[in-house]
């Protein structure tokens, strides 16, 4: 994986410095509520600002364009989350920063897609259930626990949390700003990003 | 759509002379046995010649990576197709060159398509029912015949030719190098790539 050499220069009329980067999938992995989407928002600002051509693939968008008709059983989660690896894939091998923000609650699946992608950047953003549940910002877990939802992640569906993840942000005790920065410091270190 | 001055520069160390390109989306459509799968392959090597970045989503690609579950009933084809087309737009956005090798039958989704991906060109893959059925490479004509295949494209669903495709490819009457070579014209007119 000699990213370096692979880079890409793009030229740009809106930046004069972009960053060179490799393709890569920056994958993001927690409980409903943890904090996926506001560090993925903070990690774009971030790709924005160096010209790092990225697309993110958040959970609504996905069951929207790729997912539509799936469920939550077990069966249709991997499936779901195979097929985000599926397209980030694609985006990483030509060249472009893939972004998942899905809860993806299964570690063998996540395993997959890292052998799959090759160039693979588990982030655990991790907060306590107790923590994920007081935000609840979709109103899911009180419908979970009132048994209007079946099968939720952390109530009555598992979420495996991953064993060796590249980052892990707890945004129970820092800010989404100090998370996205601990994401660039390891793609830097990884050099799957210049600077 | 100013499409040169977006072209990028990809370091190459395979190939001394990449050639230039932007990201487009080169649609096929015709019935199964028309040849999309075989331009498709010609259309790859000549990309691979000149270092353009693409990406192949042919039928059968789809189905085992982006589409398991669906079936063929005009809601779930309109589906597939919609998917394969959300997937091309975030190729094509990021300056890939995607294409998309399915039947896709219906006028209308692949209008969607065109209308949301920009950078669109449309192949009519185009050989009388009577040659494909003739050709039947997979033996699926057959089939449908004999009522063993329901909902099939050209006996017992409707293909709709595209009105105003970018190039047609009458592969009755042209050998399939003949079509990419018409089809690599057509991009470069479109100053989608250099040469």
């Amino acid at each position: 994986m000699a990213a370096i050499q692979e880079f890409e220069i793009v030229k740009s009329e809106n930046s004069q410095k972009v960053c060179a980067h490799t393709g890569f999938t920056l994958w993001f992995t927690g409980l409903s509520g943890a904090g996926k989407s506001t560090i993925s928002e903070a990690i774009h600002q971030e790709f924005l600002k160096r010209g790092i051509k990225h697309e993110i693939l958040d959970g609504d968008v996905v069951r929207t364009n790729l997912s539509k008709g799936l469920g939550f059983s077990k069966e249709d989660r991997d499936t779901n989350i195979r097929r985000i690896g599926f397209v980030c894939h694609l985006l990483t091998r030509n060249g472009v920063a893939a972004v998942s923000a899905a809860i993806s609650p299964y570690r063998s699946v996540r395993e997959d897609n890292r052998r799959l992608i090759g160039n693979f950047v588990e982030v655990f953003v991790d907060a306590p259930l107790s923590v994920c549940e007081q935000r609840d910002p979709k109103g899911l877990y009180k419908k979970a626990r009132a048994g209007e939802i079946k099968d939720f992640t952390g109530i009555d569906d598992p979420y495996e949390p991953p064993l060796n993840p590249e980052v892990i942000c707890r945004t129970d005790q820092e800010t989404p700003q100090e998370s996205a920065e601990k994401i660039v410091d390891k793609l830097r270190e990884l050099r799957f990003i210049e600077w």
